[in-house]
């Protein structure tokens, strides 16, 4: 049981049901006296609301962060930050036809199995909207790295078989967040982008869904950053990662490719400046971040909510068919990528919280 | 700092130097009055020790295992186990020439801006050695979850670019144990073994190694393990599987295949008998395991010393050529498939140990 | 930093700021299915609410507490259950005058130097209005445990240098609720109750404040709870009550007493029955639970708040009068008794939570 | 299950059994580069040692330590220190009367009842031989407190009925370290040194013991260390202080004399130099270390072996007679002075490794 919380110095508690009184989350660790921007705040959670553009469901939640702790006259406290975001357009109805009806590719028959009842209204903690609270948490980290020179970009690179050009590891080359933001998809390259549009009203049209991969490049962070044995840069990012639902793999660096390389090839040399003349490890070398930018891809399962008709069975175990008819995106990728940024940005703020390694008086 | 600890319910803790007295693990949390079976541990041992055949380094480690603590006239006690494994055919002299120079792919620099030393013996931390510990405490993990008739089985699935064919995800198809141990490189299908052992001896003799993917599966799980927000299954599995250095990408069912698919393709459809008619999400919906196989796929990268030399850079920073001559595998991924074992057993392990989800008086 | 939740198996996390919106907490681990009796959780707040008599600071709350999330029609969903109090009637101007002097006995100066600011408002984290979110968490273990025919008893043995007698720790013979509630000083003796509440209101009119101390009997636990190294059953306890801001001292069975006792003399006899002839140990034996009563008591020091004239300094650190003028208990004990039920209840489920000791298939 | 490590910032993980091949720690996040001295290692291990003289059990351990990782070249190396000490003068025969006979005062039924099973060769993990690794780590973190001018101080303040006269809360006043070294129980006042080495040679002979106070000052440490909620710097140490098995109560500042005082005599009045003018809290407000001496007192039952027999129960639950003939120590206090040092010294630098409060670029 539990384990709604993570992190070890920097720690983000999730509460919270999809069709309950709210979504919230309480981030506690966050040093005293930092001035929050407020407006930018509510930029992150518009980028994750829903109803943004008629790609995106149209549940319209205005997803407005209420701070019940942790917050005075504008900067932190010290003390837990506890946020809230209300549940105001939940339509329980569109879930009475299935709350006899197990959903493929959901959890409904696992949370029955596991908990002996199930919340009929809607995911209950399953749902994505769980990730309010995060990407509000996040968007604080996200502020506070941001102080000091660390930023986390993340973008579409590929919606089912339509992928951007690869962006080389280089500072200068990393997209740029208005070439992602004025992309309905956030895909930085134009020509990908319209035809991942196209892709996914193509998909919205046949009432299926579509899966992809998401590329993200942490600029700036220091040399040294992880720990060696279990709090690995990777294991650490992972384990935020892969706490997203749809999320299926994670590759850093090179990732999948390193199968097919030889050391010769894969290793990046050291050069007297202390970078590497290439990044085929992603930024991080025995679990240490090295001076170059960290950069990982997340790939993304198809949407599991489709009207198309599918095979399942209802609560007698009986085989049925259903369509799932509720709000939902037919891709997630384009609002997810906010939720990986949050993700990245808290995770990589707890190690940079950690005790210093080196004794000093 | 510290981080050397892993899990909730059954703690690992990792200790020990390449080329210090031994490494070393304490394993808390496992029941009272479970007998051992100290040939199988033996035998998993001898499965991660170097130098089984000529593919391996040639350092000799008997690697027996030494009790400190926690068993008792062949049970466990209840209380913490601690193995030992002595360091033996250690050969500091190997790493003098290194002592000045950093290698391209190895923490070596990072380790000494991180900690203001450098251990030049060997890797220290860093070492793939310091994983005896780890197959130690997974050995009895292992025993206790075959106990329960859950099995966890790896294999070498691709090295370079020569591959296995897939396996079915259905029980009666994963490769047999036998299959894949009497292989040198521990892939169950002979010819594509054959080809793996040429590619490897190939990169031997070129001074140069390889990378490649381990598949796992999962036998016999029950179904409602992880917990939904952040220890979902894939979450766990992952912080322990992305502990160990080579390992770049992690992929549940289809991988990154998931990107391609569409939703009608992905999703599994409910069976009246509680199974599901595919398995493309590999055993995990919504973070919980559902009554299907758990199979996942690790990359990992080529090894980081190679004889072929490269250009790197010394203690003054100085750009110096460098050719690592000490004793290393030109392809970890054989020896690593006892150690992708036993962290997936400490993860499983640490899962069933959680307090129950239901309320039962 | 951090350091805001407590608990393994079952996390309390803390947040709320005396006069900031409200006070709140995060109860995970809780399991599913839980029917939750929401009269019983208003009484336990009343008990711990200002306001209640005389003697209570006249600060009006009416600490209704709002679910968040985790509860539906009634019952757990073994989800995080959010708790939320709002502050309703904070006096902020009743702080004005304080807001450069730093009270003596109070944190001020501390919060100041440890955080760089200061919340002039109250007392921030460190007012005891925090508890709020402990009680009705506590409420809720309390619930559980009283299912498992757990109960758990406080109540006021002294109160300055007025004593109750104290009572043999046989099941028996524990003070009945009603005793202990129909005493506006929670002390279960008419007469000493009468005593103490004479001797608070005299301390009352001269504008000073009164200590004591708090029994504490837990009732019905199973032998075999607490863990044997560091999770002892008295360290948790410690280790929850100790978080109480008055709470000076803490001992369990015969406390100081041993001191001055043989070995012939404290040590209990086992009995056939599995009962121990006497208990001097308070019920914890080797850190675990025998099967008697576990009993310790609590001492507070008296409410720093006082009107008196003290000297102190201000923020220019000039030597300065203070007189504490807000609205305060002159003595917390009364009130304090369902926080320490609340508290002991959350330590005591968390470790009934635990993995199982014994190996079982 | 589990919690056999404490800590969250400096880890130590006990294990190792009374009877077994040795005792062990595992002390993780300790910074590298510290230099250790092994000889003021020995020293603290001699302290703890029995056998030290006629009033300690005459079990005869040299308790010399082995470092199993984390030094190298007299440094630490930033990694996990493992130590061992080897249990070399077991006497399992001792025990063999007792392998049927639940002793009063132990928790052998208990373990019997939590773990189903009995290792009659001891204590097991309830010896207070394991405590010795946690002086050797204990011992570690003494010294790089010292190196940062805050040093722990513990001495025997009363045994049985006989007290030292009390030491006032002042720096120049805690007594020596000779003064209490000097005296074989560790008081270091020499008349009441006297009077207790008595007071224990009279239980001796009579086949008794005796509990008593042992008093702790730390001197030196930083304002503001301690965290304001569950990470008050009162519950951290208690968590650490009731491991030790025979402590029974522990009481900071005034103790539970703070129960007859009031508000106006037990406040400590701010100074203008930051000091307070008394230290009736120990050195501790509100959770966080005020600029005074952090001074508490604990409270040791009677050791439970004992000669005199006494009425017990053996394991077919019939009434027996039993004497405790191993060997034991009359009075544990002398020998706990170090361990409480050693406690205590974890749980401060533990603390002093947090995460800064204040947000500073």
């Amino acid at each position: 049981m539990a384990r709604n919380s993570i992190g070890k110095n920097l720690i983000l508690t999730s509460f919270g049901e999809s069709h309950g009184p709210g979504i919230g989350a309480v981030l506690d660790g966050f040093p005293s006296n930092f001035p929050i921007d407020f407006e930018a705040l509510a930029a992150e959670m518009n980028r994750r609301r829903p109803g943004q553009n008629p790609l995106t469901t149209p549940r319209s939640e205005a997803d407005s962060v209420k701070f019940l702790s942790g917050i005075f006259q504008g900067k932190t406290l010290g003390s837990p930050i506890a946020v809230f975001i209300e549940n105001q357009d939940t339509k329980p109805e569109d879930y009475a036809p299935l709350s006899e009806v197990y959903r493929p590719g959901h959890a409904d028959l696992l949370y029955q199995i596991k908990y002996g009842h199930r919340d009929h209204r809607g995911g209950g903690r399953s749902s994505a909207r769980i990730t309010a609270g995060w990407v509000a948490c996040g968007a604080l980290a996200k502020q506070w790295l941001s102080a000091r020179k660390i930023d986390i970009r993340s973008w579409v690179q590929q919606i089912h078989t339509v992928s951007a050009p690869s962006y080389p590891n280089e500072t200068q080359s990393i997209p740029s967040f208005e070439s992602i933001e004025s992309s309905w998809v956030r895909c930085p390259d134009p020509s990908a982008s319209q035809a991942m549009i196209n892709r996914i009203k193509e998909a919205q049209e046949q009432g299926d869904s579509l899966g992809g991969k998401i590329a993200t490049a942490i600029v700036g962070l220091p040399v040294g950053i992880g720990e060696p044995v279990f709090g690995k840069l990777q294991s650490v990012l992972a384990q935020y990662l892969f706490s997203l639902n749809a999320v299926k793999a994670l590759g850093f660096g090179e990732g999948e490719s390193a199968a097919t390389m030889k050391g010769s090839e894969h290793n990046d040399p050291w050069l007297p400046d202390g970078k590497t003349a290439s990044n085929h490890s992603g930024g991080i070398i025995g679990g240490i971040s090295s001076s170059e930018i960290v950069h990982f891809s997340l790939t993304f399962k198809p949407t599991s909510s489709i009207q198309i008709p599918q095979q399942t069975i209802n609560h007698n175990n009986q085989a049925v068919e259903v369509s799932v008819t509720g709000r939902h995106d037919p891709c997630v990728l384009p609002r997810a990528v906010p939720i990986v940024e949050a993700l990245s940005a808290l995770a990589i703020m707890d190690l940079l919280l950690e005790s210093p390694s080196q004794y000093t008086f």
